[in-house]
């Protein structure tokens, strides 16, 4: 289990994340991420902050922002893909990077009704599909 | 699945959340109960609004408390248990009434390091622990 170094040290995404999932925009605090998983449409949010663990050691101004900028995503979310439920989190338990989970939940898709995480191999989409969402999102933001 | 109801009903918790669960605190706009599952020290944050089912369906003022709240509760959770990791997430797959979970993880607990939603069926605590634990909360906040 890494962690991140609590310095002064500039941004940079943990690797596993970069590795998961591909780049959709920079927002104010965080960076916007697609995991590239076909079986749900799952977001990303990284605040662009250094050694932050957990959503309290944010400012609270950065802890107002990352609500801002979560709710924002997931309506969007939950608009174009017409899901039946948003889940939201930030576990952190295998990458301690901060980052937060807005993924499209619908009634019998391949978890229902448990959580994503840990839930069986990620199945990476087709690249046209991944830019079609990806184009999607960046619309409705 | 339920839908709570859209209207200016008078808030009321969801009836399974309530089993589950005991009362800890009332907080500006939460209700605070204390997950009775022994395998992990879980609070639940229950916005006391009627008919509401995704955090961005709070007004922004609504959205700003809970960040605050949930944040608050967090910072003191991770401080009386030592734990590893706090893991946030606000699902509402099976229990549609809004309802952020806010979970003390440690490094080998039962579920680690998977979610602990939908992890076996809850154990609960004898009623002196459970007073211990709700006790030490509540001095906490």
């Amino acid at each position: 289990m890494d962690t991140p170094r609590r310095s002064a040290a500039a941004f940079e995404i943990d690797a596993r994340l970069e590795a998961d999932s591909e780049h959709l925009a920079w927002l104010s605090l965080c960076e916007l991420r697609l995991m590239n998983d076909s079986r749900w449409p799952w977001l990303i949010l990284i605040p662009q902050r250094a050694g932050i663990l957990e959503i309290h050691d944010l400012t609270p101004l950065d802890q107002t922002m990352l609500t801002f900028e979560t709710n924002l995503v997931a309506e969007s979310l939950k608009r174009i893909t017409s899901c039946d439920k948003i889940n939201t989190g930030a576990l952190g338990n295998i990458v301690r990077q901060l980052h937060v989970h807005v993924i499209a939940r619908t009634e019998g898709d391949s978890a229902w009704p448990g959580p994503v995480w840990g839930h069986g191999p990620r199945e990476p989409y087709r690249r046209e599909d991944l830019h079609q969402l990806a184009a999607r999102v960046q619309a409705a933001l």
